[in-house]
């Protein structure tokens, strides 16, 4: 068993793909002297189209293969992932701290509108499963959620096609469907890893009274407060290293990836992993 | 070794999810009494922005799987999986015939505008492969080729969001992506399944002197062909039996396929296999 209390140990992130380097970015700019390590099985992505059983057998292949790489926290750094499977990875990992996106993310947007009606915007698997539902009606009973698939916005994320018309009338059209029946959303979870980079545009559609909830920066304040709360943090005065793990395509995962991490990435930033 | 001269087996059609049911059916069209087995790798599609590697190890073993259930021919229908693969799964399923997606297409291309340019809109992983552009250059060493990668055309197509004013300007944006530096267009090829339901939006957008051509449609007459050469076409009156096998999400396969299929279909009509 690794000691998983010494402070130099990585945090795991784990993602589907490179989505979850929107959530990675996030505890870099939080906590810039950790060590992070994340892993992209980016040879069976998307999950948010795949069945629970096949999500929640991939998960458990990549959180072991980043226990093999000795890590001091689990995040999950992807909403498909944290629905389906994230007790089974607390079993898994146990005693390892592990985080999903959802729970921050309901936090943070019970806490930026109580009592109001929440947009989820996330992946057919997370909107069949409900999580955010569930999360957000145990912290508010009072709160309404919808939930709405928007496959059309990961594609828009991967192609950079973030600003500009098309990305504007394509979430003008999720919106429109999912406040139909005159659901009057108060705010807007970007319920997929994706999606920040959406958010920009999500927000001027919207209009400005919708708080847009973007649960990689809560998630990145929630691993700060775990590692805290057990002395954890990293007592480095250096800048933390990055190790970026994926399963397939490493060209792709530098190219696509760059934008989500907001640097430039090479093919030569990425090893490449079997599970 | 099963008797693949027998004239009742089915014909084995293999793609990386459901886009290859237009192609299944262009050949039930074609073929109406031939019995069909198809199997969508749905627990790992897209193949399109999978490595080559990857790509081929997964062909083989979706082939191995059809091979179990016995069919007289193969159609590899999935445009990614013939660029990568086509060679290795004629030797593994040797001597029964096989037939990718990518030479009729370029056939019918090369036919309707010989001496033409070619615009082939296709995945990033057959365009990276550039095999179109070797088919038609083989057939018609006068042609012009160029491919363009247009993955957010496969999430419309997914979406069912396939015509009105966000197809259009996606499909139009790409076009002027594909035209900018005056390359003008004879033909456009349809290079991924996904696209026929595009077609119309597409021939609309591109204007009445651009062929349109469909790999399904000419996939299908290569078919008819090929079994009719070595008299291998069913002597059967009645229709044929349709046998649909996925690897993951059966209720998915169903939604989203009966669009492809163009009639619906229930989760009960898709067996899971695994691979």
């Amino acid at each position: 068993m690794t000691n998983y209390h010494n402070k130099s140990l990585p945090i795991g992130v784990f993602d589907s793909g490179v989505g979850g380097l929107t959530v990675l970015k996030s505890i870099r700019e939080a906590l810039p002297t950790e060590n992070l390590i994340y892993l992209g099985d980016t040879a069976r992505l998307p999950y948010g189209t795949k069945s629970p059983a096949s999500i929640a057998r991939y998960a458990t292949q990549a959180t072991a293969k980043l226990l093999e790489h000795e890590i001091k926290m689990l995040v999950i750094a992807c909403n498909t992932a944290s629905a389906v499977a994230l007790d089974a990875l607390k079993e898994q990992v146990h005693p390892i701290p592990v985080l999903g996106v959802v729970e921050p993310g309901a936090t943070a947007a019970v806490a930026a509108r109580p009592g109001g009606a929440h947009l989820v915007l996330a992946t057919e698997a997370t909107v069949r499963l409900g999580a955010y539902s569930k999360a957000i009606s145990v912290q508010d009973p009072k709160a309404r959620v919808r939930e709405k698939a928007c496959e059309l916005m990961v594609s828009l994320a991967e192609e950079g096609w973030t600003d500009g018309e098309i990305a504007e009338s394509i979430v003008r059209r999720y919106l429109n469907e999912a406040e139909a029946d005159g659901f009057d959303v108060d705010s807007i979870i970007l319920g997929c890893t994706h999606f920040p980079l959406l958010r920009d545009t999500i927000a001027r559609v919207a209009g400005g009274d919708v708080a847009v909830v973007d649960s990689a920066v809560t998630t990145a304040v929630v691993v700060r407060e775990i590692l805290d709360s057990r002395g954890g943090l990293s007592d480095s005065e250096q800048p933390g290293h990055l190790h970026l793990l994926a399963t397939d395509g490493a060209t792709r995962f530098a190219r696509v990836g760059g934008q989500f991490l907001g640097e430039p990435l090479t093919a030569e930033d990425v090893h490449l992993v079997d599970l």
